[in-house]
Protein backbone atom coordinates (compact mmCIF):
# COMPACT_ATOMS: atom_id res chain seq x y z
CA UNK A 1 0.00 0.00 0.00
CA UNK A 2 1.58 3.62 -1.31
CA UNK A 3 -0.87 5.39 0.44
CA UNK A 4 -4.31 5.18 2.73
CA UNK A 5 -5.66 8.46 1.36
CA UNK A 6 -4.32 9.82 -2.14
CA UNK A 7 -5.62 13.67 -2.70
CA UNK A 8 -5.48 14.42 -6.29
CA UNK A 9 -5.46 18.54 -6.93
CA UNK A 10 -6.15 19.34 -10.26
CA UNK A 11 -8.72 16.33 -11.88
CA UNK A 12 -7.42 16.87 -15.63
CA UNK A 13 -6.24 14.25 -18.04
CA UNK A 14 -3.36 13.60 -15.58
CA UNK A 15 -4.50 13.90 -12.55
CA UNK A 16 -7.55 11.54 -13.43
CA UNK A 17 -4.80 8.80 -15.15
CA UNK A 18 -2.67 8.70 -11.91
CA UNK A 19 -5.83 8.24 -9.49
CA UNK A 20 -7.41 5.73 -12.15
CA UNK A 21 -3.55 3.68 -12.43
CA UNK A 22 -3.05 3.61 -8.69
CA UNK A 23 -6.37 2.67 -8.29
CA UNK A 24 -6.29 -0.12 -10.69
CA UNK A 25 -2.62 -1.30 -8.98
CA UNK A 26 -4.25 -1.70 -5.65
CA UNK A 27 -1.68 0.78 -4.53
CA UNK A 28 -4.32 3.08 -2.17
CA UNK A 29 -7.58 3.59 0.09
CA UNK A 30 -9.49 6.11 -0.55
CA UNK A 31 -8.83 8.81 -3.26
CA UNK A 32 -10.10 12.92 -2.27
CA UNK A 33 -10.06 15.11 -5.36
CA UNK A 34 -10.11 18.57 -5.95
CA UNK A 35 -10.87 20.57 -9.01
CA UNK A 36 -11.99 24.49 -9.71
CA UNK A 37 -14.14 23.46 -12.01
CA UNK A 38 -17.42 21.85 -9.75
CA UNK A 39 -18.03 20.14 -12.42
CA UNK A 40 -15.31 18.60 -13.13
CA UNK A 41 -15.26 17.40 -9.08
CA UNK A 42 -18.67 15.56 -9.66
CA UNK A 43 -17.62 14.48 -12.82
CA UNK A 44 -14.66 12.56 -10.86
CA UNK A 45 -16.78 11.14 -8.52
CA UNK A 46 -19.61 10.17 -11.14
CA UNK A 47 -16.96 8.14 -13.27
CA UNK A 48 -15.06 6.29 -10.29
CA UNK A 49 -11.90 7.97 -10.40
CA UNK A 50 -12.09 9.81 -6.78
CA UNK A 51 -14.25 8.73 -3.76
CA UNK A 52 -14.34 11.72 -2.63
CA UNK A 53 -14.33 15.78 -3.80
CA UNK A 54 -13.24 18.23 -1.37
CA UNK A 55 -14.55 22.01 -1.04
CA UNK A 56 -11.38 23.27 -1.22
CA UNK A 57 -7.88 22.20 -1.83
CA UNK A 58 -6.75 22.25 2.17
CA UNK A 59 -9.94 20.00 3.10
CA UNK A 60 -9.09 17.96 0.19
CA UNK A 61 -5.63 17.35 1.68
CA UNK A 62 -5.83 17.52 5.20
CA UNK A 63 -6.16 13.88 6.08
CA UNK A 64 -3.81 12.47 3.10
CA UNK A 65 -0.51 10.97 3.25
CA UNK A 66 0.27 11.39 -0.41
CA UNK A 67 -0.47 14.27 -2.25
CA UNK A 68 -0.32 14.69 -5.99
CA UNK A 69 -1.10 18.28 -7.74
CA UNK A 70 -1.61 18.49 -11.10
CA UNK A 71 -2.66 21.59 -11.84
CA UNK A 72 -1.49 23.80 -15.14
CA UNK A 73 2.13 24.67 -14.02
CA UNK A 74 1.65 28.33 -13.95
CA UNK A 75 -1.21 27.12 -11.45
CA UNK A 76 1.52 25.57 -9.14
CA UNK A 77 1.93 28.81 -6.99
CA UNK A 78 -1.45 28.99 -6.59
CA UNK A 79 -2.28 25.27 -5.34
CA UNK A 80 0.75 25.14 -2.56
CA UNK A 81 -0.32 28.46 -1.37
CA UNK A 82 -4.17 26.79 -0.97
CA UNK A 83 -2.72 23.34 1.01
CA UNK A 84 -0.02 25.37 2.65
CA UNK A 85 -1.23 24.82 6.49
CA UNK A 86 -3.31 21.77 5.63
CA UNK A 87 -0.37 19.06 4.78
CA UNK A 88 -0.54 16.49 7.39
CA UNK A 89 2.85 15.74 8.82
CA UNK A 90 4.68 13.27 7.45
CA UNK A 91 2.86 13.32 4.29
CA UNK A 92 4.68 13.29 0.91
CA UNK A 93 4.23 16.03 -1.84
CA UNK A 94 4.83 15.67 -5.19
CA UNK A 95 3.97 17.65 -8.61
CA UNK A 96 3.10 16.36 -12.34
CA UNK A 97 4.55 19.94 -13.74
CA UNK A 98 6.06 19.90 -17.51
CA UNK A 99 9.05 21.75 -16.29
CA UNK A 100 10.81 21.59 -13.21
CA UNK A 101 12.69 24.29 -12.54
CA UNK A 102 9.91 27.06 -12.15
CA UNK A 103 8.02 24.84 -10.36
CA UNK A 104 10.75 24.58 -7.74
CA UNK A 105 10.95 28.04 -7.67
CA UNK A 106 7.49 27.78 -6.77
CA UNK A 107 8.19 25.36 -3.97
CA UNK A 108 10.42 27.31 -2.58
CA UNK A 109 8.53 30.44 -2.73
CA UNK A 110 5.41 29.28 -0.99
CA UNK A 111 7.49 27.12 1.55
CA UNK A 112 11.30 29.67 2.28
CA UNK A 113 12.86 26.37 1.01
CA UNK A 114 12.40 23.20 -1.08
CA UNK A 115 11.28 20.72 1.69
CA UNK A 116 12.60 16.63 2.05
CA UNK A 117 8.35 15.87 1.40
CA UNK A 118 8.34 17.86 -1.70
CA UNK A 119 9.59 15.65 -4.59
CA UNK A 120 9.41 17.38 -8.04
CA UNK A 121 8.28 14.71 -11.12
CA UNK A 122 6.69 14.90 -14.68
CA UNK A 123 5.46 12.04 -16.48
CA UNK A 124 6.04 12.05 -20.04
CA UNK A 125 2.63 11.14 -21.07
CA UNK A 126 -0.47 12.38 -22.54
CA UNK A 127 -2.47 13.35 -25.35
CA UNK A 128 -3.80 15.93 -27.23
CA UNK A 129 -7.03 15.33 -25.65
CA UNK A 130 -7.53 16.97 -22.28
CA UNK A 131 -9.78 16.58 -19.03
CA UNK A 132 -10.94 13.84 -16.07
CA UNK A 133 -13.26 12.18 -18.48
CA UNK A 134 -10.20 11.16 -21.32
CA UNK A 135 -8.29 9.63 -18.24
CA UNK A 136 -7.01 6.32 -18.41
CA UNK A 137 -5.55 3.91 -16.13
CA UNK A 138 -3.18 2.64 -18.68
CA UNK A 139 -1.90 6.30 -19.69
CA UNK A 140 1.67 5.75 -17.48
CA UNK A 141 2.22 1.99 -18.51
CA UNK A 142 5.67 1.67 -20.43
CA UNK A 143 5.99 5.40 -20.26
CA UNK A 144 8.87 7.32 -18.26
CA UNK A 145 8.58 9.71 -15.20
CA UNK A 146 11.25 12.14 -14.79
CA UNK A 147 11.77 12.95 -10.78
CA UNK A 148 14.22 15.94 -9.92
CA UNK A 149 15.49 15.20 -6.78
CA UNK A 150 16.88 18.36 -4.52
CA UNK A 151 19.97 19.06 -2.30
CA UNK A 152 17.42 18.50 0.90
CA UNK A 153 15.64 15.55 -0.28
CA UNK A 154 14.43 12.71 1.89
CA UNK A 155 15.12 9.36 0.71
CA UNK A 156 11.49 8.33 2.08
CA UNK A 157 9.60 10.41 0.09
CA UNK A 158 11.50 10.23 -2.98
CA UNK A 159 11.17 6.02 -2.48
CA UNK A 160 7.59 6.52 -2.37
CA UNK A 161 6.81 9.17 -5.38
CA UNK A 162 9.02 6.42 -7.63
CA UNK A 163 6.74 3.26 -6.36
CA UNK A 164 3.82 5.57 -7.03
CA UNK A 165 5.02 6.00 -10.49
CA UNK A 166 6.03 2.11 -11.06
CA UNK A 167 3.10 0.72 -9.56
CA UNK A 168 1.44 3.08 -12.83
CA UNK A 169 3.70 0.94 -14.97
CA UNK A 170 5.70 3.30 -15.67
CA UNK A 171 9.76 3.71 -15.70
CA UNK A 172 11.35 6.48 -13.27
CA UNK A 173 14.72 8.21 -14.39
CA UNK A 174 16.26 11.18 -12.13
CA UNK A 175 17.88 14.19 -13.51
CA UNK A 176 18.20 17.67 -12.17
CA UNK A 177 15.52 20.35 -12.99
CA UNK A 178 17.73 22.03 -15.44
CA UNK A 179 18.79 19.16 -17.51
CA UNK A 180 14.86 18.40 -17.67
CA UNK A 181 13.63 21.72 -18.46
CA UNK A 182 16.33 21.79 -21.83
CA UNK A 183 15.90 18.38 -22.61
CA UNK A 184 11.91 18.64 -22.53
CA UNK A 185 12.01 22.20 -24.52
CA UNK A 186 13.67 20.61 -27.54
CA UNK A 187 11.34 17.16 -27.65
CA UNK A 188 8.25 18.28 -26.54
CA UNK A 189 8.26 22.13 -25.91
CA UNK A 190 9.64 23.65 -29.50
CA UNK A 191 7.85 21.02 -31.56
CA UNK A 192 4.08 22.24 -29.91
CA UNK A 193 5.61 26.09 -30.49
CA UNK A 194 6.20 24.78 -34.51
CA UNK A 195 3.23 22.61 -34.78
CA UNK A 196 1.00 25.52 -33.56
CA UNK A 197 2.90 28.20 -35.98
CA UNK A 198 2.71 25.72 -38.77
CA UNK A 199 -1.03 25.36 -38.59
CA UNK A 200 -1.34 28.74 -37.85
CA UNK A 201 0.45 29.59 -41.49
CA UNK A 202 -1.68 27.11 -43.31
CA UNK A 203 -5.23 28.61 -41.68
CA UNK A 204 -3.99 32.14 -42.34
CA UNK A 205 -3.41 30.94 -45.90
CA UNK A 206 -6.02 32.82 -48.46
CA UNK A 207 -7.31 29.63 -50.45
CA UNK A 208 -7.00 27.09 -46.31
CA UNK A 209 -10.70 25.87 -47.06
CA UNK A 210 -9.32 24.28 -50.00
CA UNK A 211 -6.03 22.96 -48.54
CA UNK A 212 -7.50 21.36 -45.34
CA UNK A 213 -9.60 18.73 -47.23
CA UNK A 214 -6.09 17.72 -49.55
CA UNK A 215 -4.03 16.73 -46.38
CA UNK A 216 -3.17 13.29 -45.98
CA UNK A 217 -1.18 11.18 -43.31
CA UNK A 218 1.79 12.98 -42.70
CA UNK A 219 -0.36 16.17 -42.08
CA UNK A 220 -2.66 14.96 -39.84
CA UNK A 221 0.21 13.30 -37.72
CA UNK A 222 2.71 16.13 -37.62
CA UNK A 223 -0.47 18.41 -36.41
CA UNK A 224 -1.77 15.94 -34.20
CA UNK A 225 -0.12 18.34 -31.43
CA UNK A 226 -1.71 21.66 -32.48
CA UNK A 227 -4.80 20.17 -31.30
CA UNK A 228 -4.00 20.37 -27.67
CA UNK A 229 -4.35 22.46 -24.99
CA UNK A 230 -3.14 26.23 -25.70
CA UNK A 231 -4.01 27.36 -22.03
CA UNK A 232 -1.62 24.24 -21.25
CA UNK A 233 0.92 24.68 -23.56
CA UNK A 234 0.81 28.91 -22.61
CA UNK A 235 1.39 27.96 -19.28
CA UNK A 236 4.54 25.81 -20.60
CA UNK A 237 6.20 27.83 -22.59
CA UNK A 238 6.05 30.33 -20.20
CA UNK A 239 7.64 28.57 -17.38
CA UNK A 240 10.38 27.58 -19.49
CA UNK A 241 10.72 30.70 -21.91
CA UNK A 242 14.37 31.26 -22.03
CA UNK A 243 15.07 27.56 -23.08
CA UNK A 244 12.38 27.53 -26.04
CA UNK A 245 13.02 31.26 -27.17
CA UNK A 246 17.11 29.75 -27.45
CA UNK A 247 15.53 26.38 -29.22
CA UNK A 248 13.72 28.59 -31.91
CA UNK A 249 16.57 31.07 -32.47
CA UNK A 250 18.84 27.74 -33.28
CA UNK A 251 15.40 26.56 -35.38
CA UNK A 252 14.58 29.69 -37.28
CA UNK A 253 18.41 30.02 -38.21
CA UNK A 254 17.80 26.31 -39.80
CA UNK A 255 15.06 26.67 -41.74
CA UNK A 256 16.65 30.26 -42.96
CA UNK A 257 19.54 27.92 -44.21
CA UNK A 258 17.59 25.34 -45.98
CA UNK A 259 15.94 28.25 -47.65
CA UNK A 260 19.08 29.96 -48.83
CA UNK A 261 19.73 26.27 -50.16
CA UNK A 262 16.55 25.76 -52.23
CA UNK A 263 17.03 29.84 -53.60
CA UNK A 264 20.24 29.23 -54.47
CA UNK A 265 19.87 25.56 -56.30
CA UNK A 266 22.33 23.89 -53.52
CA UNK A 267 20.31 20.81 -54.12
CA UNK A 268 23.16 18.73 -52.39
CA UNK A 269 23.60 20.21 -49.32
CA UNK A 270 19.85 20.08 -48.83
CA UNK A 271 20.08 16.53 -49.88
CA UNK A 272 22.64 16.08 -46.98
CA UNK A 273 20.53 18.08 -44.32
CA UNK A 274 17.42 15.72 -44.98
CA UNK A 275 19.80 12.82 -44.78
CA UNK A 276 21.53 13.78 -41.23
CA UNK A 277 17.77 14.56 -40.07
CA UNK A 278 16.70 11.36 -41.72
CA UNK A 279 19.39 9.65 -39.97
CA UNK A 280 18.63 11.19 -36.47
CA UNK A 281 15.43 10.00 -36.33
CA UNK A 282 16.33 6.57 -37.01
CA UNK A 283 18.65 6.63 -34.42
CA UNK A 284 16.27 8.18 -32.08
CA UNK A 285 13.85 4.87 -32.80
CA UNK A 286 16.57 2.99 -31.69
CA UNK A 287 16.11 4.98 -28.33
CA UNK A 288 12.61 4.77 -27.36
CA UNK A 289 11.49 1.75 -24.87
CA UNK B 1 -11.37 -4.72 -66.98
CA UNK B 2 -9.47 -1.37 -67.15
CA UNK B 3 -6.68 -2.58 -69.07
CA UNK B 4 -5.30 -6.32 -70.72
CA UNK B 5 -1.77 -4.89 -70.13
CA UNK B 6 -0.40 -2.48 -67.35
CA UNK B 7 3.05 -1.22 -67.22
CA UNK B 8 4.35 -0.03 -64.43
CA UNK B 9 7.47 1.94 -64.53
CA UNK B 10 9.32 2.17 -61.15
CA UNK B 11 8.51 -0.61 -58.50
CA UNK B 12 8.78 1.55 -55.42
CA UNK B 13 5.94 1.87 -52.47
CA UNK B 14 3.47 3.79 -55.16
CA UNK B 15 4.41 1.89 -57.92
CA UNK B 16 4.38 -1.79 -56.27
CA UNK B 17 1.23 -0.36 -54.05
CA UNK B 18 -1.37 0.24 -57.94
CA UNK B 19 -0.02 -2.66 -59.37
CA UNK B 20 -1.59 -4.71 -56.13
CA UNK B 21 -4.17 -2.67 -56.03
CA UNK B 22 -5.16 -3.41 -59.59
CA UNK B 23 -4.68 -7.11 -59.48
CA UNK B 24 -7.01 -6.89 -55.82
CA UNK B 25 -9.80 -5.06 -57.78
CA UNK B 26 -9.29 -7.84 -60.89
CA UNK B 27 -8.84 -4.69 -62.77
CA UNK B 28 -5.98 -5.34 -65.06
CA UNK B 29 -4.75 -8.50 -67.52
CA UNK B 30 -1.44 -8.95 -67.17
CA UNK B 31 0.90 -6.78 -65.11
CA UNK B 32 5.02 -6.23 -66.50
CA UNK B 33 6.87 -3.72 -64.17
CA UNK B 34 10.27 -1.98 -64.80
CA UNK B 35 12.74 -0.51 -61.99
CA UNK B 36 16.34 0.18 -62.65
CA UNK B 37 17.51 -1.60 -60.11
CA UNK B 38 17.22 -5.39 -61.07
CA UNK B 39 16.55 -6.93 -57.55
CA UNK B 40 13.77 -5.09 -56.92
CA UNK B 41 12.68 -6.32 -60.23
CA UNK B 42 12.82 -9.79 -59.24
CA UNK B 43 11.48 -8.88 -56.00
CA UNK B 44 8.43 -7.54 -57.49
CA UNK B 45 7.72 -10.53 -59.49
CA UNK B 46 8.49 -13.37 -56.36
CA UNK B 47 6.01 -11.16 -54.31
CA UNK B 48 3.47 -11.52 -57.11
CA UNK B 49 3.26 -7.78 -57.36
CA UNK B 50 3.83 -7.92 -61.05
CA UNK B 51 3.69 -10.76 -63.99
CA UNK B 52 6.39 -9.83 -65.85
CA UNK B 53 9.88 -7.80 -65.22
CA UNK B 54 10.76 -6.01 -68.58
CA UNK B 55 14.48 -5.34 -69.45
CA UNK B 56 13.72 -1.96 -70.41
CA UNK B 57 11.53 1.04 -69.95
CA UNK B 58 10.74 0.66 -73.71
CA UNK B 59 10.25 -3.08 -73.67
CA UNK B 60 7.94 -3.37 -70.95
CA UNK B 61 5.27 -0.73 -72.15
CA UNK B 62 5.16 -1.46 -75.91
CA UNK B 63 2.04 -3.86 -75.16
CA UNK B 64 0.62 -2.05 -72.61
CA UNK B 65 -2.71 0.05 -73.28
CA UNK B 66 -1.96 1.57 -69.88
CA UNK B 67 1.12 3.04 -68.52
CA UNK B 68 1.84 4.17 -64.78
CA UNK B 69 5.24 6.00 -64.20
CA UNK B 70 5.77 5.97 -60.68
CA UNK B 71 9.37 7.10 -60.56
CA UNK B 72 10.79 9.70 -58.57
CA UNK B 73 9.45 13.22 -59.78
CA UNK B 74 13.12 14.65 -61.16
CA UNK B 75 13.18 11.26 -63.11
CA UNK B 76 9.82 11.66 -65.00
CA UNK B 77 11.72 13.55 -68.03
CA UNK B 78 14.49 10.22 -68.62
CA UNK B 79 11.44 7.73 -67.91
CA UNK B 80 9.14 9.40 -70.77
CA UNK B 81 12.65 9.43 -72.83
CA UNK B 82 13.66 6.00 -72.41
CA UNK B 83 9.46 4.80 -73.45
CA UNK B 84 9.07 7.50 -76.00
CA UNK B 85 9.13 5.76 -79.00
CA UNK B 86 7.77 2.45 -77.80
CA UNK B 87 4.21 3.62 -76.24
CA UNK B 88 1.33 1.53 -78.48
CA UNK B 89 -0.79 3.38 -80.31
CA UNK B 90 -4.03 4.68 -78.38
CA UNK B 91 -2.24 3.59 -74.64
CA UNK B 92 -3.08 5.79 -72.09
CA UNK B 93 -0.17 7.18 -70.03
CA UNK B 94 -0.55 8.50 -66.87
CA UNK B 95 2.10 9.42 -63.56
CA UNK B 96 1.85 9.80 -59.94
CA UNK B 97 3.94 12.73 -58.86
CA UNK B 98 3.91 14.71 -56.17
CA UNK B 99 4.68 18.14 -58.16
CA UNK B 100 2.00 18.17 -61.34
CA UNK B 101 3.56 21.79 -63.01
CA UNK B 102 7.65 20.13 -62.77
CA UNK B 103 5.52 17.06 -64.82
CA UNK B 104 3.58 18.96 -67.15
CA UNK B 105 6.54 20.69 -68.20
CA UNK B 106 8.60 17.56 -68.19
CA UNK B 107 6.01 16.06 -70.55
CA UNK B 108 5.62 19.20 -72.75
CA UNK B 109 9.40 19.13 -73.43
CA UNK B 110 9.80 15.19 -74.42
CA UNK B 111 6.80 15.16 -76.35
CA UNK B 112 6.50 18.77 -77.67
CA UNK B 113 3.43 19.03 -76.17
CA UNK B 114 0.71 17.64 -73.89
CA UNK B 115 -0.12 14.86 -75.63
CA UNK B 116 -3.98 14.05 -75.45
CA UNK B 117 -3.23 10.63 -73.89
CA UNK B 118 -1.41 11.54 -70.79
CA UNK B 119 -3.00 12.06 -67.69
CA UNK B 120 -1.32 14.26 -64.71
CA UNK B 121 -2.42 12.67 -61.34
CA UNK B 122 -1.14 12.44 -57.60
CA UNK B 123 -2.27 9.64 -55.35
CA UNK B 124 -2.30 11.79 -52.32
CA UNK B 125 -0.98 8.85 -50.14
CA UNK B 126 2.33 6.83 -48.56
CA UNK B 127 4.20 5.77 -45.43
CA UNK B 128 7.54 6.99 -44.32
CA UNK B 129 8.73 3.55 -45.64
CA UNK B 130 9.52 3.14 -49.27
CA UNK B 131 10.14 0.42 -51.93
CA UNK B 132 7.88 -2.36 -53.74
CA UNK B 133 8.80 -4.54 -50.12
CA UNK B 134 6.31 -2.19 -48.53
CA UNK B 135 3.35 -2.20 -50.87
CA UNK B 136 0.11 -2.64 -50.18
CA UNK B 137 -2.95 -3.48 -52.08
CA UNK B 138 -4.86 -1.08 -50.03
CA UNK B 139 -2.82 2.08 -49.85
CA UNK B 140 -5.08 4.04 -51.60
CA UNK B 141 -8.22 3.30 -49.90
CA UNK B 142 -10.24 6.39 -49.08
CA UNK B 143 -7.71 8.28 -49.81
CA UNK B 144 -7.95 11.17 -52.65
CA UNK B 145 -6.03 11.37 -55.73
CA UNK B 146 -5.68 14.05 -57.42
CA UNK B 147 -6.17 13.97 -61.22
CA UNK B 148 -4.81 17.77 -63.50
CA UNK B 149 -6.49 17.67 -66.65
CA UNK B 150 -4.83 19.71 -69.48
CA UNK B 151 -6.68 21.87 -72.51
CA UNK B 152 -5.59 18.99 -75.24
CA UNK B 153 -7.46 16.13 -72.73
CA UNK B 154 -8.53 13.49 -74.02
CA UNK B 155 -12.12 12.45 -71.85
CA UNK B 156 -11.96 9.20 -72.32
CA UNK B 157 -8.35 8.67 -70.99
CA UNK B 158 -9.40 10.85 -68.34
CA UNK B 159 -12.10 8.87 -67.46
CA UNK B 160 -9.64 5.78 -67.40
CA UNK B 161 -7.47 6.58 -65.28
CA UNK B 162 -10.41 8.28 -62.98
CA UNK B 163 -12.13 4.53 -63.47
CA UNK B 164 -8.32 2.95 -62.29
CA UNK B 165 -8.18 4.63 -58.80
CA UNK B 166 -11.80 4.59 -58.01
CA UNK B 167 -10.68 0.84 -58.37
CA UNK B 168 -8.47 1.15 -56.01
CA UNK B 169 -10.44 2.35 -53.52
CA UNK B 170 -9.78 6.27 -53.97
CA UNK B 171 -11.95 9.42 -54.12
CA UNK B 172 -10.50 11.11 -57.49
CA UNK B 173 -10.64 15.26 -57.64
CA UNK B 174 -9.68 17.05 -60.49
CA UNK B 175 -7.81 20.62 -60.25
CA UNK B 176 -5.05 22.73 -62.05
CA UNK B 177 -1.64 22.17 -61.84
CA UNK B 178 -0.93 24.87 -59.95
CA UNK B 179 -3.69 25.00 -57.51
CA UNK B 180 -2.20 20.92 -56.77
CA UNK B 181 1.48 22.41 -56.24
CA UNK B 182 -0.11 25.56 -54.22
CA UNK B 183 -1.76 23.34 -51.73
CA UNK B 184 0.80 20.66 -51.72
CA UNK B 185 3.32 22.75 -50.47
CA UNK B 186 1.63 23.59 -47.90
CA UNK B 187 -0.20 20.43 -46.50
CA UNK B 188 3.00 18.20 -47.46
CA UNK B 189 6.23 19.62 -48.62
CA UNK B 190 6.36 22.49 -45.81
CA UNK B 191 5.96 20.65 -43.23
CA UNK B 192 8.20 17.74 -44.88
CA UNK B 193 10.74 20.64 -45.23
CA UNK B 194 9.64 21.41 -40.79
CA UNK B 195 10.07 17.79 -39.97
CA UNK B 196 13.94 17.49 -41.39
CA UNK B 197 14.79 20.72 -39.75
CA UNK B 198 13.41 20.01 -36.79
CA UNK B 199 15.02 16.56 -36.19
CA UNK B 200 18.26 18.10 -37.51
CA UNK B 201 18.54 21.18 -35.06
CA UNK B 202 18.05 18.48 -32.21
CA UNK B 203 19.87 16.25 -33.39
CA UNK B 204 22.91 18.45 -33.68
CA UNK B 205 22.79 19.50 -29.70
CA UNK B 206 25.52 18.78 -27.53
CA UNK B 207 23.09 16.63 -25.57
CA UNK B 208 21.07 14.87 -28.55
CA UNK B 209 22.32 11.53 -27.24
CA UNK B 210 20.53 12.36 -24.01
CA UNK B 211 17.32 13.92 -25.81
CA UNK B 212 16.12 11.54 -27.78
CA UNK B 213 15.52 8.41 -24.94
CA UNK B 214 13.30 11.35 -23.19
CA UNK B 215 11.20 11.78 -26.37
CA UNK B 216 7.08 10.86 -25.83
CA UNK B 217 4.75 10.52 -28.31
CA UNK B 218 4.01 13.97 -29.63
CA UNK B 219 7.49 14.12 -30.49
CA UNK B 220 7.60 10.18 -32.23
CA UNK B 221 4.26 11.47 -34.69
CA UNK B 222 5.79 14.82 -35.22
CA UNK B 223 8.63 13.77 -36.58
CA UNK B 224 7.53 10.46 -38.11
CA UNK B 225 7.57 11.96 -41.59
CA UNK B 226 11.52 12.79 -41.22
CA UNK B 227 11.70 9.01 -42.06
CA UNK B 228 10.60 9.97 -45.73
CA UNK B 229 13.10 9.27 -48.18
CA UNK B 230 16.01 12.22 -48.62
CA UNK B 231 15.84 11.76 -52.01
CA UNK B 232 12.58 11.58 -52.23
CA UNK B 233 12.11 14.60 -50.92
CA UNK B 234 14.74 16.27 -52.16
CA UNK B 235 13.33 15.81 -55.79
CA UNK B 236 10.08 17.15 -54.69
CA UNK B 237 11.27 20.57 -52.70
CA UNK B 238 13.45 21.15 -56.32
CA UNK B 239 10.31 20.08 -58.26
CA UNK B 240 8.28 22.52 -56.05
CA UNK B 241 10.73 25.20 -54.98
CA UNK B 242 9.06 28.16 -55.55
CA UNK B 243 6.14 27.37 -53.75
CA UNK B 244 8.02 25.65 -51.18
CA UNK B 245 10.41 28.42 -50.91
CA UNK B 246 7.40 31.22 -50.32
CA UNK B 247 5.91 29.51 -47.78
CA UNK B 248 9.06 28.77 -45.80
CA UNK B 249 8.76 33.21 -45.78
CA UNK B 250 5.86 33.01 -43.84
CA UNK B 251 6.50 30.03 -41.97
CA UNK B 252 10.00 31.99 -40.70
CA UNK B 253 8.11 35.26 -40.47
CA UNK B 254 5.80 33.37 -37.80
CA UNK B 255 8.42 32.05 -35.77
CA UNK B 256 10.05 34.90 -35.38
CA UNK B 257 6.55 36.80 -34.46
CA UNK B 258 5.88 33.97 -31.59
CA UNK B 259 9.60 34.14 -30.71
CA UNK B 260 9.17 37.97 -30.21
CA UNK B 261 6.12 37.24 -27.81
CA UNK B 262 8.11 34.69 -26.00
CA UNK B 263 10.98 37.58 -25.03
CA UNK B 264 8.71 40.69 -24.37
CA UNK B 265 6.09 38.35 -22.38
CA UNK B 266 3.53 38.90 -24.86
CA UNK B 267 1.80 35.89 -23.37
CA UNK B 268 -2.10 36.88 -24.35
CA UNK B 269 -0.65 37.28 -27.73
CA UNK B 270 0.92 33.98 -27.90
CA UNK B 271 -1.60 32.13 -26.50
CA UNK B 272 -4.24 33.65 -28.94
CA UNK B 273 -1.87 32.43 -31.91
CA UNK B 274 -1.89 28.62 -29.95
CA UNK B 275 -5.85 28.98 -29.71
CA UNK B 276 -6.22 30.05 -33.91
CA UNK B 277 -4.31 27.23 -34.43
CA UNK B 278 -5.18 24.30 -32.66
CA UNK B 279 -9.14 26.30 -34.03
CA UNK B 280 -7.62 25.45 -37.88
CA UNK B 281 -6.51 22.12 -36.70
CA UNK B 282 -10.35 21.05 -35.28
CA UNK B 283 -11.62 22.41 -38.83
CA UNK B 284 -9.21 20.61 -40.87
CA UNK B 285 -10.41 17.40 -38.35
CA UNK B 286 -13.92 18.39 -39.95
CA UNK B 287 -12.48 18.26 -43.28
CA UNK B 288 -10.55 15.17 -43.60
CA UNK B 289 -13.17 12.22 -45.11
Amino acid sequence: MLAKHLAVIGLGLIGGSVARALRAAGGVGSISGYDPDPQRREQAVTLGVIDHAGDSPAATVKNADLVIIAVPVLRTADALNAIRGAIAAGAVVTDVGSTKQSVAADVETVFGELPPWFVLGHPIAGTEKSGVANSLADLFRKHRVILTPHARQDEKALALVRALWEACGARVVEMTPSQHDAIFAATSHLPHVLAYSFVDVVGKLDDSRHIFPNAGGGFRDFTRIASSSPQMWHDIVRANAPAVSELLTRQIADLQALQGMITDGRWDEMKAAFERARAAREYYLTQIE
